[in-house]
């Protein structure tokens, strides 16, 4: 029996209970289709990349391979383009992972690592980003770079908009912008910043998030917030970053619908 | 003093007892003789694998390169080729290696990573396959691909007697099979299909195992029982995949010949 | 009050205290400046090394494209150059970003791993030493390669004397060696040796400590310091080389300037 005056409180605002269910509707299905995520990401971030991912319950694949890429693209059901580490294998590999996924009707995301540290990466990016990308997630330096503006929600909003994606930024809160809404996940942890690999670990999650979503605004949030709250529950008890990135991924391991719905903290 | 009726108890079978046994001898020589292990393998499994060989008491080196992987290979006991995020660097630096191997007698393991998501890889598999590695540790599906058939204990005996090789099919219960024999290992936990290049590692214990072997078949059953063992008693403790990846190192750090023996649970 | 006697204890030679002193300022401007440490580094030890950087409280890069490296170099604050699978992109890279380095004014380490492996790697290596590295870290095998004797601290002096480096000499017991003086520190863990890219990332570390150093011989033996201390709290608790690869992360970015003076054990 409800305890007296409990149905007095205001309930939650309908926009702020739709996301974390959505994100949970988009977990379980995770879980249930394991979807084939393939990724062109940085050296550096492999294997955590790769760990998150079956952390997850997808499968990762992770091959460069000109002759090799595009049947490993056209078997998948998402596709991640990191930037990092960039080299002349990545851009061939990229190019012809992207024209699979555009004629496989393949959903992918845009993660340009450190464009703010080279020009010629930010061109290569906004080549890419003319190929609209179902999302680009970044940090607010790389924002900068590709909007020429601060990363404020109204500034992702315009850009999500001019360039037809969704934007999903990366910072002490999260940002997720379509070309109409935006919402800002507050969940978190600060050692996230301290493990390295952890943005690109977000983009890969976003990307298996769209294989099995309906859009790409609640396939971004879902990843974001998936993470977000795998690190404030990593976070607490962590003794720094090393355990940290462990447990991020147990955490992650055992999230369930339940637990992200009770622990997203989303506006939007 | 024995429990009344003790003596009793029918003996082993003599198959059963000599497995465990033989890997149990081969966990100590890898102790004591450190073998220099030179693997080829893909970037996202090559930090996981040095240190599993690390942990197992071995020297792992790693270079591609193809002006240097010939010196590598000469001064190494053994050779690992596994054909993860396969390239064109990685496909120049095989054939030198093998080359290398065969001239200096070394013995090598064939890890098909993925074949069945690559027509292109699954060739160059069955040319390096004519080569003769001592052992092809593999999943059902890469088995599948290869073999053109289901892998059962007796495909994988008459594949096995086929290509004059040892077949190490890893699975929920592992099979080792040569052209006589065929070994069952029931050890292992299910976090292991949850963590990047658990497969990639089995298959450098397999090269370490085979620096220090009488023959591939024992040095394959090791490999695997160690690994199982390791991830038995990893996954006892583990919270996730996270502190899984962590603990099977340190179990296997820790792994001595009374365990091996003790916890080994192998039909053949 | 002090027992008796105690005032009687002879005080600790001055070089004793001076060392500590200067490796606790170092790492608290780590921390207060977050250098920026562009590494050229194999890809077994990338995400190792960018975890202990991170850890330490600097903003690692990694990538070897010949058209972004100069720029990466360019904003950084140091650099590492290390030969592990090293292969024809990291030469390039190597060579641009060693220019780039020189011309700005950039310090930069040297780690020639397993060049008592490969006779044309130690050729590379002993070509990048003519362009004077600030610090040259090795272990024992790499150095009797390079020197072409035993490495005693002797040795190390006469060897920085020739080539106007300073020598970081791994091992159980670490040597620090300019023209002038001979640094031994005794802080460590044996578990150090079964972590692939553990003396990867001690340079990695002597790369960051020169981003904020008076002199090259205060910063390598910080690094090694910094790293021998973590490495001794994470063996304490460690089960076995997993867990203290991960521990050795927490300790380094719980480490702090106290503690540090606290537990340096060098002699010098």
């Amino acid at each position: 029996m409800p305890a007296e005056g409990e149905e007095m409180r205001p309930s939650e605002p309908i926009a702020r209970a739709v996301l974390p269910q959505n994100a949970a509707g988009l977990l379980e299905r995770l879980r249930a289709r394991s979807p084939r995520v393939h990724c062109i990401t940085n050296t550096v971030a492999q294997n955590f990349t790769a760990n998150v991912l079956l952390a997850a319950g997808c499968v990762p694949s992770m091959t460069l391979s000109p002759e090799e890429i595009e049947r490993f693209v056209a078997t998948a059901d998402a596709l991640l383009v990191n930037l990092g580490t960039f080299d002349a294998e990545r851009r061939e590999a990229t190019r012809i992972a992207i024209d699979a996924a555009r004629e496989d009707g393949l959903p992918w995301v845009l993660d340009p690592v450190f464009i703010d540290r080279s020009p010629s990466r930010a061109a290569f990016a906004r080549d890419l980003l003319a190929l609209k990308p179902a999302v680009l997630r970044l940090n607010h330096a790389e924002f900068q770079i590709l909007a020429g503006e601060a990363p404020t929600p109204d500034a992702a909003t315009r850009f999500a908009r001019a360039h037809g994606t969704v934007v999903a930024l990366s910072g002490a809160t999260d940002s997720i912008a379509d070309a109409e809404r935006v919402a800002s996940i507050a969940n978190g942890h600060p050692l996230m910043a301290k493990v390295t690999a952890m943005g690109c670990a977000g983009s890969a999650l976003a990307a298996a998030c769209l294989a099995v979503a309906d859009n790409a605004f609640d396939a971004a949030a879902a990843a974001l917030l998936m993470l977000g709250i795998a690190g404030e529950q990593a976070g607490a008890n962590a003794a720094g970053p090393g355990s940290f990135a462990v447990a991020i991924l147990d955490q992650l391991a055992a999230l369930d619908a339940a637990a992200l719905t009770a622990h997203a903290r989303i506006d939007g």
